[in-house]
């Protein structure tokens, strides 16, 4: 294993130090237990947001902490979900009165951390509402999940969410909009190359030369099958049909195309990937409104990606537009 | 060779053109021959800014056009320089009438081709200054260079003079701070894994399973030495030491500190090389004054990094602080 790490139990602290010496102007890190959270948080009459799950998909979730996004983002180790002693004071610290949001992707340890972790705030009297992101339709269980497992359609829940937050919905508001985010978006992923959890020291899983993993999940759980590697747009149109036919996208639809790197991909592929499926999306009448491509729900050094696509409506359409000033998105 | 690829041949194509149709709003694509010119150029009564090379490093250089940097970018094929035919339309598309500032990474195929546009574009009438970034204190001469090659550096050079020229700086102004700032930055990098070029099929190099490359360059060209893998705290220090003695960097200084990824490391290793160097850059009583961590100057899917340090001066820090609205960098 060769990897740019000093101890492999060490890589999450000192990694999200340094994040904290960079993103100074944003984020203050908290350190035992570990979260991030906004600068000026929590926001007074702001309905906080706090997100989290294991490390090793950067910059999800401290790189969407800041304005019109998350308050507080809670990282755990590598591949392992954060523990409720850091979850809650997260919480309390994204508070700021009306209420905290807490959007968990859909793994059985985080579902479960998370909902300790809003017992433990309510307890404190903090009203705590969670919604579960579940956008991949890769498989309908998974080798951490019941039901379908969460990826980079988080980023537009945090994202549409966050800027809900900022124009001064209440909880209830808030949390309806991420679930309506939820329910109009749907991924699907591909691996190309496993990648190498630190304290594994070996890869999560094995793809020979001609070989690749069609549904892959961000911790390298199965996917649907292993297929010969093919021409990319032949690839995505394996990651995209699945996606269009279990939303249904119609003709005169608006649809966000996100192309999601898991982090060992080359920026220039990506964009292959994004014009190939863009080319799905429009054969089906539907347009392509917003897009985003780039490495955002990453899977350490893992090479591959996903596609994501979201329905949009005009209401969506201006909460993703609303300013953001975060590490990962900006504008 | 596993890529998410149509054609060797076509993926330069392929990928500017997925670019030109995610960022619309920004940069138009112009085909045969292939250039990136950010909308609403030529700016009349600014400098035009010009930059290209070979592609495969990207978001360098289109992710850099537009406001506040970049007017437009020249894509070569795969690490291959591009054309004077392409050049030339580009800066003739870049001028507002007050000339066009060529940044040319210090290759002898991009050198002599950017000279050649040069010449093309003066018989149009058009005053063009040029500078060659040269920043890489790895090797004096390399596989494809007179010189020291120009390398992550170029980031920097690229968005202050992109500042100077947006304030209204004449040609020699703009010149004369693009040639400050390259002045004053260096950089090194070390290699974990090569990357594949597509054209060619295999890697560019052979690394053993425990072995790196310190002082590599973006094309693989090979670097000082090879060493056994070490900690990450170790490699920082190897490349950070040397380029802080280059610039002779002292007590009471103010620094820019780049962490670029090569393209296949993940942003968590990123963070933890960051928090090394900058303890390193403290250690000689210099203060971090301004920060930039991520996949900037890349090389494919290499696994590695590099570390850049920019020694400011109050004018730098502004025109680094200016607006800056590009795919890859923006605020």
């Amino acid at each position: 294993m060769k990897k740019l790490i000093n101890d492999p139990a060490r890589v999450t602290d000192e990694s999200v130090e340094g994040f904290g010496l960079v993103h100074a102007d944003l984020v203050t890190v908290h350190t035992d237990p570990m979260f991030v959270v906004r600068n000026g948080a929590p926001v007074a009459g702001k309905v906080g947001l706090v997100s989290g799950g294991g490390s090793g998909h950067e910059p999800l979730h401290a790189g969407f902490v800041g304005l019109g996004m998350l308050d507080a983002a809670v990282p755990g180790a590598m591949f392992t979900s954060p523990t409720p002693d850091a979850i809650a004071p997260a919480t309390v610290a994204a508070n700021g009165g009306r209420g905290v949001l807490h959007i968990v992707k859909n793994y059985t340890g985080d579902v479960l951390n998370f909902e300790t972790a809003a017992e433990l705030a309510e307890a404190d009297g903090i009203e705590v509402r969670t919604v579960i992101v579940n956008d991949d339709v890769a498989v309908q269980d998974s080798l951490y999940t019941a039901g379908r497992r969460g990826v980079a359609g988080t980023v537009a829940v945090e994202k549409i969410a966050g800027a809900a937050a900022e124009r001064g919905d209440d909880l209830a508001g808030v949390a309806a909009i991420a679930e309506r985010v939820i329910a109009n978006v749907r991924t699907m992923g591909v691996a190309l190359e496993a990648c190498t959890v630190p304290h594994a020291g070996v890869p999560s899983f094995d793809l020979t030369d001609e070989e690749i993993e069609i549904g892959i999940g961000i911790h390298g759980e199965p996917g649907r099958h292993r297929i010969p590697m093919a021409p990319a747009d032949e690839i995505t149109a394996m990651l995209t049909t699945p996606v269009l036919d279990d939303l249904g996208i119609a003709g005169g639809e608006q649809v966000l195309l996100l192309v999601n790197g898991m982090g060992g991909t080359p920026l220039s592929e990506l964009y292959v990937v994004y014009r190939a499926a863009r080319r799905l999306v429009e054969a089906r009448g539907a347009t392509v409104a917003r897009s985003l491509v780039g490495n955002y729900v990453t899977s350490l050094e893992m090479q591959g990606c996903s596609v994501t696509v979201l329905r949009l409506d005009d209401e969506m359409t201006a909460l993703w537009d609303a300013p953001v000033h975060t590490a990962a998105l900006r504008w």
